[in-house]
């Protein structure tokens, strides 16, 4: 534990320190040689990693229609269910973020607007692993679909002779995905950025996954005009304010759902009770032996702090400077101190409000910027899937009085030829 | 003049294709050392800067505020005037794009928030060059003060015994800015971006600059957690669709307002009548000479395409492909085809709305994405200087009905600790 106002500002910079995002030389090598593969060889470039990376005998690269409407009949009707629960509390609550346009007359015979447009084309990530991840094609998926764009494409890995979980194919079916291609990593994001015979090109890349996908994302941004991502990506993070009327074991369930994410993961409790910090750890150490992912936790735990603070509002200004992706609020009459809350991806307020709420179910994003980037990145919401313009539209008269502020301006800028534009119209050719 | 149904594909694409920017070894070797140099020095290493590169005998970094405060008295008043008209149009255009907070009860007892906060610091560039650019402090500062950022910094370049003119001045001083940095180049953005004992480091820096600045901002963002940028950078361009029915005095007015910007603009007429093309050449040649910029844009115009289509429709359709920055209709009823624009940054409509309405004073904002990226970026707007995050309150009841769309997923997902974080509130503990 470490008690804020007693340690010296190096020592409190290192609490809140993250661990190193290391750009390996091999990680980006190998990147770049896949993107060239599939910029070059398309299609048979994916065949050959499938049997090359992921083991597969008869590799295909899209999954047939009917296995995805079939895919409701392989599952469960309680995780049918919650699958359908949870697609509904997302779809309501980013329905609500449609935006409309705007046209305003900014003086007389001046109309202005802005408008807003689907992008045409996205793809979505949703890695592979241990478990299959439905809640990652449903928080992309829903707001796809809400904005109306027209080319959705989603891509997820699959090993061996496995075939693509049917929550996966549900949670996207429910999205209105019928284009799901069976290739994860690098070569997903390239073959959807690029474009191939079978892979539609796609305008902007959703979605998390591992370094390659990460270095896939970033260099793909970079070199492709019109190509985009959603935000750039880091290893996840909880932050927990608690003040001494706070449950020690729900505190410890949430630093431990955060935890058990990868041994990356950063947890920080900020607390203004001794003895609820103890009470954490021991809770901590009981909870912890329950959990199938308790390795990964107990790793997570070595980079993570428990910090003493002095008050309410010195935890808010930590947290604040922190920046974290989720930021929970174990402290009476929370939504009092909402006001406080700066930098933070998203906030859970109270006691029966825990991180695997929004991470499942709750209808909140659980794509966050991670990293510090809670500071000038947003959670991900509906308008990444748009794009704004503008329109204008002059009359005569409007454009005579709105010279008087254009043409200065141009002189005053030495461009002629903007003053000409104007000049010419109104028939006064100088 | 091509056209456009009678050539291969090969040169269809040719005649799209923008100038490449090249990525020179000598920009990044440059920009990565003065990037450390900002790092490890500060303001010693931005003085520095001022003498070598800007001839600077007694350099200062900071204007001080009786400078910006008498800058009024500085300008003609049809100067200021036009500073000011334009500052209004863009404010009224601006501020109906106030986002407001979003609260919705997903089901009972859950309650969930979509809220925005300004961006706390933001930085803003103003290129130097030839002529002063006070439209481009007003198109960035304004949506700073707009949005309530409690700390911008705005930094453009002084050569020799220069000082700021006073219409940049004047227009910072409409937006509200105090900290005006005299420095340009990868330096200032390198001091906006990790701050010196003088300038305050910002989480987000705007604005257009040579290739040293956008090479800065490109490699900052990168490697700078919490650190992000507007938009990619590249040469300005502008496509014009025109019918039989166009003004070629017009059409060339536009053309060459765009084309006097750089030797690297690009311009393109997109045209339903071979005689509309040939007479806006001639005149181009005419207006040519009037212009003080000629010999740009005659640099400009090699790298442009006249292109003759078959209809209307196919010309909206190459325009979507090409993804223009300006996009002019000088076609009969322009309105009704709306509709039919996708992908442009900014768009006039009609025989009096002139590319120079948009970049001074009809209200728009002329931030926009080059390059194509139109498909995928949006015009500079007020949410640009916004981050939004979302809130989540659940209460015991909301979160018991709640558990049955967590807890499959969880199970499914094979994250026991995201569990177990519901069920401990629940009293089920297992």
């Amino acid at each position: 534990m470490i008690v804020w106002n007693e340690v010296s500002e190096s020592m409190q910079k290192s609490a809140l320190c993250r661990p190193a995002i290391a750009v390996s030389e091999k990680v980006m090598a190998v990147t770049t040689s896949i993107i060239e593969s599939v910029k070059n060889q398309g299609d048979e470039a994916l065949l050959e990693m499938a049997k090359n990376f992921d083991n597969r005998k008869s590799p295909r690269l899209l999954v047939p229609q009917e296995e995805i409407e079939q895919s409701t009949s392989a599952l469960s009707t309680e995780l049918k269910e919650a699958i359908e629960r949870a697609y509904q509390n997302i779809r309501t609550f980013h329905e609500c973020q449609k935006p409309s346009d705007i046209s305003v007359k900014t003086q007389p015979g001046v109309d202005c607007m802005l408008k807003f447009q689907a992008i045409e084309s996205v793809g979505l990530y949703v890695p592979g692993g241990s478990a299959p991840l439905p809640s990652s094609v449903l928080m992309q998926g829903v707001c796809a679909q809400l904005a109306g764009v027209k080319t959705i494409v989603l891509a997820t890995p699959v090993k061996g002779d496995d075939s693509i979980h049917p929550a996966i194919l549900y949670a996207a079916k429910l999205c209105g995905i019928n284009t799901i291609v069976e290739a994860g990593g690098a070569g997903a994001i390239a073959a959807m950025a690029l474009g191939t015979s079978t892979i539609p090109k796609v305008n902007k890349v959703f979605g998390p996954g591992n370094s390659y996908v990460t270095m896939a994302k970033q260099l793909l941004s970079q070199q492709l005009p019109g190509f985009a991502i959603d935000m750039p990506a880091g290893p996840s993070e909880v932050l927990v304010i608690a003040d001494d009327g706070a449950n020690p074991a729900f505190i410890a369930a949430d630093l431990l759902s955060q935890a058990e994410h990868g041994e990356d993961s950063q947890v920080i409790l900020l607390c203004t009770s001794e003895s609820v910090i103890q009470e954490t750890k021991v809770e901590i150490g009981q909870q912890l032996k329950a959990l199938s992912r308790a390795n990964i936790a107990r790793a997570a735990l070595e980079n993570s702090s428990f910090i003493l603070t002095e008050s309410l509002e010195q935890a808010f200004s930590i947290s604040a400077e922190y920046g974290p992706e989720h930021l929970i609020l174990q402290i009476r009459r929370a939504d009092d101190y909402l006001d406080q809350v700066k930098n933070a991806g998203s906030v859970f307020v109270g006691d029966f409000t825990p991180e695997s709420a929004g991470d499942y179910a709750s209808g909140t994003n659980h794509v966050l910027p991670t990293y510090g980037y809670s500071k000038v990145y947003s959670s991900l919401n509906l308008l990444d899937f748009y794009r704004t313009y503008t329109v204008q539209q002059i009359t005569q008269n409007g454009l005579q009085e709105l010279s008087r502020a254009i043409l200065p301006l141009a002189e005053a800028e030495g461009l002629d030829a903007h003053a000409n534009a104007v000049t010419i119209r109104l028939g006064v050719q100088q």
